[in-house]
């Protein structure tokens, strides 16, 4: 049994896949045009429990030219084309639901030299976050958006991803300046100029970001970078409980304290990262804090302000990570909560959760998830980019449970109606794939699906853009 | 003589006027559609010298549910519907060059309470930026974005505004959450959530913003606001020259020291303020700057750094504003940059040029068109938001000397042609109207020209918003 209804689509005849598939071998040559069983399972799953689908052939483009190539080659023999980056989305983003090709991106994987008096960077599509991020290292200079898992920064692009740093800086909408796309007619187009702002016409840049494969295929994009600052530190701190620390949050916001991460975890998180990363974190809901400054002074401001605001929500004192090495261990840590939150129950998938919120109602809106958990027997860790109003609840299921997954499924539906009622969005940051393509007549209305509709049939005419996703 | 090709559209016949001009005095009653020669006068231009264009009909809704009444009216009669808030813009944006409605927003000027926890603002479209900081001043919020002219909120989002702030706290794009908008088939639509962020499907915020009335009509936003800074200092210092200005600049935001406003005028420029604004600063090539801090000492610290990497790009001492009263007069003194300019030449109109390139050109294209100027014999001040890369050329024409303006036009001609070569825009914040349209094909090319003509016919199956702008 599904979590989210699959949307039942034609596939491609034989023919048209056997003749797609000659001509891809014509432009890649036949070791770049894969059509082996595993190959194809590989390419059809994420990181969800969604089902898969399996495309019909996998390619791997090494340029901009043959990416337009194939999808020229799609567009001829009408087959439909799914982007490939790493695998790690979690609702059914690359799922075949229609067949068709999928676009391994993995092989465009180079980055540029950052420029440091622009800062910004060109990167190709299957770039991963973790090797940008060491690339950039020695320059000084870092890319901000961080989510859990080593993305591709096309995906992270795709799914309009954000992180652990996005109260300070901002999602891929504001960290992407432009990108180089292959569009519904074969073109290549690039989206945006070098500069940092324009208002040249439509934003066919934020247009792409977020669209899922669904509008044309990113091939390369010209990403914002940031100098690393001078001073960073980072802190932990527990709360009685978890509305506490998401009102310390907020608090902090609303002193104009330019924190660069402050991340929840619950309880059964904490407990779930001390088992699986041999850490000793007190077991309290915990704020994890990182703060960035001009100087050791400034930090150390901003760090005595902020312990001040979480003192008055009964926040503990700060334990501060000493050094880099044990900073980096502690959003190492942060970013595996899902790896870890697996590990309570062995063997079990989890539905993770992405509701955003208006950050008045984070609190309600948590509280009001942890007595669902509760009331329902459920095993459901939550973390939260709480300066965001974003939190996650991973609900562990047994993937072959058809039981099990209906009613996590069950609380997914009421926390995302508890969300839409407090004005937030069923998905922060996770995008929706075909898992959560229910809740988007909920959440726009009739006329705004009609408008999204009416985009995605005037950029892509025939439909060839992993169909079945964001608009079901 | 135009500076620009003002497009040749038809105009609706007589009997359809009538009819619409019917239906809208049922819909608001005859005081609030206006017919007279006057009025249709004042609604066909804006503050540019591009031809203007008059309407048939101007219309004062009070509601969404009126605006969204007026647009079924249009698209029952094919009336061309062209929206209007203060008349700010600079390239012929509200001119009615195919007749129709104009609608004008400004009795739609509520603003609502700020939440301070969530720190958002909704206000509807013919609200004016003063109007808003006078509301928020008494909160202890601030709203970031500050172009030159007191413009409604509704056409900077319209416009893709951003302004001096743009630098620390971003443009429209960044600091507008959610629009409320009448779309093409006259629904009603909220393109966003009230969350901070979200990946719910495509980005219709984005994709309004910066469209020009040219795909729905904006009648609320809902607005980031941010706490005003604890501490907030403001100087002024000059450079020997502006590329050294502009090197300064790129070095600051290298350092990665939050300036808040950091804008350069050249000599002729600060002449041009010293006699408008009956100010005494020292004529030469000049950074403004600001900075915001979370408090005194931080602003110092940020002060200090920046004079320092002043200094050596031969930058002279700080002159400081004393206190506030002081400071809102240099802000006030460079947000009246315009009027200063034309007042150099009695009589005179402004052709405004806003290229905007990466920073590392930005030295070079300000220094190319100072060579420039010189060689055509033209008076034109610069003024610019260097952190951003956008600068602005005045060149002052005799609004009715077919030569003058001819020679204008030719300068900005090269100067976007050397902007473009440069890797930036043709426009950095004040839009296409129809005066930029025929630099879209250069800066886009013709795939991306033809995915944004695809986004317009889907969105505005009828053709009735704001025909002739943007895609000319």
């Amino acid at each position: 049994m599904s979590v989210a209804e699959v949307p039942r689509l034609g596939r491609p005849g034989a023919a048209s896949v056997q003749a797609g598939r000659d001509a891809l071998a014509g432009l890649l040559g036949a070791d770049r045009v894969g059509t082996g069983a595993d190959t194809l399972a590989q390419h059809g799953h994420d990181e969800s429990f969604h089902p898969p689908a399996r495309p019909d052939i996998v390619v791997w483009p090494r340029s901009v030219e043959e990416a337009a190539g194939i999808v020229r080659i799609a567009l001829e023999h009408r087959l439909p084309l799914v982007p490939f980056g790493a695998g790690t989305s979690l609702e059914g983003h690359v799922a075949a639901l229609a067949g068709g090709i999928s676009v391994d991106m993995r092989e465009m994987d180079a980055i540029g030299r950052p420029s440091l008096d622009d800062l910004d960077v060109v990167v190709q599509a299957g770039a991963t976050r973790r090797a940008l991020d060491a690339r950039l290292r020695g320059e000084g200079v870092f890319f901000a958006v961080d989510p859990g898992a080593d993305a591709t920064i096309g995906g992270m692009a795709a799914t309009g991803a954000s992180g652990t740093q996005t109260v300070r800086y901002g999602t891929m909408r504001e960290n992407v300046l432009a990108l180089t796309i292959v569009n519904g007619w074969g073109a290549v187009v690039r989206t945006h100029s070098r500069a940092r702002k324009s208002s040249a016409g439509y934003d066919l840049t934020h247009l792409m970001i977020g669209s899922e494969g669904t509008l044309g295929l990113i091939c390369e994009l010209t990403l914002r970078v940031r100098p690393v600052p001078p001073a960073i530190a980072a802190a932990a701190c527990t709360f009685p409980t978890v509305a506490e620390a998401v009102r310390c949050a907020v608090a902090v916001a609303q002193y104009a304290i330019p924190v660069a991460r402050i991340e929840l975890a619950d309880e059964l998180q904490i407990e779930a990262i001390n088992r699986h990363d041999e850490t000793a974190f007190e077991v309290a809901p915990t704020l994890f804090l990182e703060f960035h400054g001009m100087s050791e002074a400034d930090v150390a401001a901003q760090a005595q302000e902020t312990a001040e605001i979480a003192a008055e929500f009964g926040g503990g004192s700060f334990a501060w990570a000493s050094d880099e090495g044990e900073r980096r261990r502690l959003w190492h840590a942060r970013h595996r909560a899902y790896d870890a939150a697996r590990a309570l129950k062995p063997g079990s998938a989890g539905l993770t959760t992405d509701v955003c919120v208006p950050v008045s109602a984070l609190a309600d809106c948590v509280a009001a998830a942890q007595t669902d958990i509760a009331e329902h027997d459920l095993i459901a860790p939550i973390v939260g980019h709480v300066g965001d109003g974003n939190f996650h609840v991973c609900v562990l299921v047994d993937p072959n449970d058809a039981h099990d997954i209906a009613r996590a499924e069950a609380f997914h539906g009421r926390l995302v109606e508890r969300a839409l009622a407090h004005g937030g969005t069923c998905t922060g940051e996770h995008g929706v794939g075909y898992g959560k393509a229910r809740f988007l007549a909920a959440e726009h209305g009739p006329a705004g699906l009609e408008m999204m509709r009416a985009v995605k049939r005037a950029l892509d005419p025939h439909g060839i853009f992993n169909p079945g996703k964001v608009l079901g």
